[in-house]
């Protein structure tokens, strides 16, 4: 039995470990374009931040600890033709600008996803960065350490983590956001919450700036980036820029094949994980996700999410059966001190599905108010008006926001009711929660809010 | 329509409010043998741990308050006879030693719980305390902040929680637990782990001492507690001593007047907080809990579920249609910078129910490895073999040991089994959780266990 894989930072790298260990006599090969595998990607703001300055400590497994248990391991070199007829794919080794055709019996994609880079003049300039890959994170760190002020064209979740990073690292940031409002997979209200928290916060360090789109790079002398003019006729001068647009998936060489793309142009999958051509599985970012809220298709690529996914797809590409039953939506990140949390649909996405969403939002200590760490969060929670299903929370605050969302996830799982949930029995102590939970209290008012 | 409570810290207190709110119209009226309505019992350790000074920030609402709301409340009035038939009660006023007998149309029994006393040589000495009431924190912090060494005399929830106080006050602590662990609501693997931990964390501060009860209390000339001698022959020297060897429910008053009691004494309600007398009700520590889990009698006395219980009975007392699920045993303590929470059942419980328990316990990151603040958590998920169904959870660490908690209260709520749980979307960011959470670790590990 010979396994391909293609990408290896999360689902990929999961995917070899664990088929090594179903099949300890199968041949398993990684092939990917990529110069490092097994690496959180999503540490690479961390790094940058300063909390630790050695980057192979995002290096979950080497090259060596894979050929050490006999999987073999292609850096830089990219799959540029899958033939699922003729169960084989041609790789392209970058390096050698050499081609070989190598056959399969099974192929587990895990190509993951690529910045955007959004149509703006002179965007390949020097000094624009996305942050993606290792020798991405590297680059950045190395420029912001010799700088002084930087632009983020980007509010998603990225965009704010490297707001966070550079401030951290005593960077001037100025962010343009092209949309009405930052964080914009929490809904508007809470969208605008995280945005008053933030520029209350800034004390000078940095500006956020919404519905201003970047128009234009402008060169200094050495071809860098040197100014960014916007939507606006704003012009802010800069050391350098990085763009947080989103990602898109890498789909392309399956869809090239005939493999069935959805979502996003995502890879559509069942619950093994298997696409849409036989002997053929896809995981991690380059594919589709189900979201068990609402039984639909959707598209969330997250590093939590491809680790399960490879697990899945090897145990399956391996003859064995398993069955990934999808996402929720959950995530979480911390720009400064502030927390932004969320599982299941927002109410605008609830809405377009044929949900009928009704919502409770509450502001209230995280603790019992004579407790000297007390701090406020702001959570909605969301459920459907005709059925009382939860459908979703959102959290924000400088107090401890993602507990309570991470209550919601298994109440969301078990599609439990407002009424059901409102019976919840959560912990309580002085230092961690007032008497009765901002959570059940949330709860609570909405349960008298559905049918 | 006139209802007669009697008690009014937690459930007392939430049910006069919600009558008032219900029947703005009706009589309310609080007869209760303290000092202090409306007050944090579990704020108390913190108080005296020097938190905050004023002790007022632990009443919630005061007499006035009530009284502003057209509530009469009648401090150190205590009930001493219930005459189910005659709708009657007999109040006794404690300062003044007169008795009333009061009618009532509805009432509500919400008399709390009291600190046992074991039955220990010289108990009645000076300077030995219980921790229960407002005036018991006065007196213990005012005790305190002239001492240099105390005992302890328990190894649960409050026993812990004022080793703590002591400790951060630079009062020396002695703590002795007759039992062979402390905090014995855990399975012993993990009261073994609480205690090596805070053993291990001592550095001179503090002696924890299981399996040794203590015998006698020596008095010096003023007839204050001086020595306290255990069953090892060991004798300590101490400025005072705190017993908190657990509480009964405060059920003799219900008992007496032909009202059931049950599990523990404590008196016997339906979902509706309907005691086996028409027109009484019981709420808060005094009465019964049903447990969620395995759907039986249980008496997990706590001001969380104090409250809802209060809340409860205020509204079918007034009338309307309210039902008390009941209570999942969450429960969340600190000691120094040990977190200590579980919820549902623990093994022995569960198995002494009928369950076939089985478990995984996992000692992992709370966070990505190379985030700076990391810190250990080990956590233990319990499911019933032969179902699959989660039964409980435990999780013991200086790391975020209580959200990991949270999250399995809704999966029982839900009588979700260990394989639909390791389906959960947790979120998941470098600063709050590791890639794959060590909760999903052992729902993964713990699923493969049962048939």
């Amino acid at each position: 039995m010979k396994i391909v894989i293609l990408g290896a930072v999360a689902a990929g790298a999961k995917a070899a470990a664990k088929i090594r260990r179903m099949l300890p006599d199968s041949e398993v090969i990684i092939y990917t374009d990529d110069t490092h595998i097994s690496y959180s990607s999503c540490g690479l703001p961390y790094y940058i931040e300063g909390n630790f300055d050695d980057y192979t400590l995002l290096l979950v497994r080497s090259p060596e600890d894979f050929e050490a248990k006999n999987i073999h391991v292609f850096l830089r070199h990219k799959c540029v033709k899958i033939l699922p007829k003729c169960k084989q794919v041609l790789i392209e080794d970058l390096e050698n600008n050499r081609a070989e055709l190598v056959s399969y019996d099974k192929l587990i994609i895990a190509t993951g996803a690529r910045p955007v880079i959004p149509d703006i003049i002179n965007n390949n300039l020097k000094n624009i960065f996305t942050l993606r890959k290792i020798e991405d994170g590297i680059a950045i760190k190395e420029k912001l350490l010799k700088s002084k002020k930087a632009v983020i064209v980007g509010g998603g979740y990225i965009g704010i983590e490297l707001l966070e990073a550079f401030v951290r690292q005593n960077v001037h940031v100025t962010l343009f956001e092209h949309n009405t409002h930052i964080m914009k997979h929490f809904d508007e209200d809470m969208s605008t919450l995280i945005y008053d928290q933030l520029t209350s916060a800034s004390k000078g360090r940095y500006d956020i700036f919404t519905s201003e789109k970047v128009n234009e790079f402008i060169a200094d002398e050495n071809n860098s980036v040197k100014n960014v003019k916007t939507s606006s006729g704003r012009e802010v001068e800069t050391d350098f820029v990085v763009i947080a647009s989103g990602v898109v998936p890498n789909s392309e060489i399956a869809k090239d094949a005939g493999i069935e793309v959805g979502y996003k142009n995502a890879i559509k999958v069942n619950n093994r994980m298997e696409t849409s051509e036989e002997d053929i599985y896809a995981c991690g970012d380059c594919c589709e996700d189900h979201m068990m809220v609402s039984d639909t298709s959707t598209w969330i690529p997250l590093g939590s999410t491809a680790n399960k996914e490879g697990r899945t797809a090897a145990i399956n590409a391996s003859g064995s059966e398993d069955i990934f039953k999808g996402v929720l939506g959950s995530a979480v990140t911390r720009c400064l001190s502030l927390t932004m949390s969320m599982t299941g649909l927002n109410v605008k996405d609830a809405a377009a599905l044929g949900y009928e969403p009704v919502f409770v939002t509450v502001t209230k200590n995280d603790k019992v108010g004579f407790m000297p760490d007390v701090n406020n969060i702001t959570l909605k929670l969301i459920a459907d008006k005709k059925t009382g299903q939860l459908l979703g929370c959102q959290a924000v605050g400088i107090g401890d926001a993602d507990k309570r969302v991470n209550v919601v996830t298994s109440a969301l799982l078990a599609k439990l009711t407002a009424r059901d949930f409102y019976n919840n029995d959560i912990t309580y102590a002085p230092p961690y929660s007032p008497t009765i939970d901002p959570l059940l209290n949330a709860a609570q008012l909405l349960a008298s809010k559905v049918d």
